[in-house]
């Protein structure tokens, strides 16, 4: 079972996932060799992943067979699980715990050799209605404090199957860079009634030099304070705390200019590898009017390095401003 | 310049550092060719870094000519220099200021094959002199809240040369992970009237299975809560909160266990990419009885994705009681 351990310094808490690993000889330094395999979200591969807990399909089709258009699995190596327990502490010091939670794979489509950046809007469309419902379905469950929908695109961002798909990670705890969010916004909205992602939208709006793309429902930008190059923010442009609020309207909207962006990287960086995360209100957060959902994309073009572990500092070597411009270059 | 950007929501700050980066086109993915290059850090290539700050050599010898042992240079492209400025705000919304410390390279020897886990005892503690008095000079300079040192050893682990170096961050702000450690620490001590790593220390040598070396100096072991695979800590046995107060006996006692530690690393894992870093009390800081330094060395074997990066937290698939037994194994 995976654990969590608290650092008993900075009372962070990290997970121990033993089930996920290779042995310490696996990490021996060796030329590697990519190996010819299986793919278990292919089409007829079903039986490879555990079995689905949702799946867009058509009715004469049967569960974990061919058919499916977008197919929700547990993880097969989960970090987290849904196994409950207390928490221990070793001699009065060390403290450790289950990691409670849950961990899925959402396999974005059948297509091998597609991605977001290259499937159709409705499939876009689709995937994002998969999130909704499983945020929804998460958020009903005993374990489901916070909720961490993810891609990492690519091997060099950390893919370990190149066959789009996103990860759901349910967490028991509300993670450091969540919290600190919800904390910085809840003070700012003390402050000045307002709430600092709207005001953000504005700013951005205002300057535009960091606008990638804008509709009348969405902002794309490269934020002020970029950690990298390239990243690059989503945000609705009225305010809603909660993803999974999303209509069906805005769902396709968002699925549209989602899509756009990705494509951005996709013809200006050379399909680059790369992680997107979205940042929702986690359930019940009882200041919705501070906290705005928004989806973050972060090519993996540099190495964070000593720098960044030492210190949770970034170094970015790349402005915003021409980040952003690049990206606006890309398509139009 | 290089500028320090707060992000408006969580008020951490980012430096943007355009003057290290490529242009955004350099980006575009492509396969990557290894070109020869001539190594500014070879001897006769001195006048290829800016002018030394530190040198150990013979007196017959110049500045910036061959001879040395050990060489300190500013970094060429800084992310921080010791130029000052106030802090600028944007439309009352953004803050923004200058990038104000320090940035060095300490050039570990003349050898351009060879690293701390192959060269001699001595010239490893040579390496650890150059640290200390590096810490000396700029904690008494108007910049010095923060020194980082630290090594990004292989191209996975960030090096973008491969001669063997450390480099020196002269920070104006406390950097994050470093306050959550004084302020846990501090919380600890408050609470129990005793430092938390002594501890740590103790509970370690108790419990054993973690522990990787230990002399009657020095305590090396894998911690508790590992945030990644192999991750190891090197603690002096005795509680001490500032690296710069190191004895020449201490001095060379850590050189010895030091470089034991990376030749388990370079034996076992066969020269494998890591990240090390010393954590140091910074200037002034009024509580050092909660604070003890600290080296941790982690290996660069896997990526840190769209979890590490979305939520702060990390999922280490492989258990320190593992990585410990490996490395206990790798020398031994």
């Amino acid at each position: 079972m995976p654990e969590l351990r608290q650092d008993p310094v900075t009372k962070n808490w990290v997970v121990i996932a033993k089930e996920r690993a290779k042995r310490p000889d696996d990490f021996i330094r060796k030329r590697s060799v990519a190996e010819p395999h299986v793919c278990p979200f292919d089409y007829g591969n079903e039986s490879m992943t555990p079995p689905e807990v949702l799946a867009f399909r058509p009715e004469n089709t049967l569960p974990n067979s061919p058919g499916w258009s977008v197919r929700v699995v547990p993880n097969k190596f989960p970090a987290f699980t849904p196994e409950n327990g207390s928490e221990t502490t070793m001699n009065n010091f060390y403290r450790l715990r289950k990691a409670y939670g849950a961990h899925e794979v959402v396999i974005h489509g059948p297509e091998h050799n597609l991605s977001l950046a290259t499937y159709p809007n409705e499939q876009v469309a689709e995937v994002l209605r998969a999130y909704i419902l499983r945020l929804r379905h998460h958020e009903e469950q005993p374990y489901g404090n916070y909720v961490q929908i993810l891609i990492n695109h690519g091997k060099e961002a950390g893919a370990s199957l190149e066959h789009s798909h996103s990860q759901i990670f349910v967490t028991p705890i509300i993670p450091e860079v969540v919290r600190n969010e919800l904390v910085g916004s809840a003070s700012y909205y003390n402050e000045n009634r307002r709430c600092v992602f709207c005001d953000m939208i504005e700013q951005e709006r205002i300057i535009s030099e960091r606008l990638i793309d804008r509709t009348e429902n969405y902002i794309v930008f490269s934020p002020f304070a970029a950690k990298l190059p390239f990243e690059t923010w989503i945000l609705p442009m009225h305010h809603q705390a909660r993803f999974e609020l999303l209509t069906d309207d805005n769902r396709y909207k968002l699925a549209s200019i989602f899509k756009k962006t990705l494509q951005r990287f996709y013809i200006g960086l050379n399909d680059p590898p790369y992680n997107m995360y979205l940042h929702t209100s986690p359930r019940g957060y009882d200041k919705p009017e501070s906290y705005h959902w928004h989806i973050s994309i972060i090519p993996k073009l540099t190495i964070a390095a000593g720098f960044e572990l030492s210190t949770g500092m970034w170094i970015n070597i790349t402005s915003p401003e021409s980040s952003a411009a690049f990206l606006r270059n890309a398509l139009d």
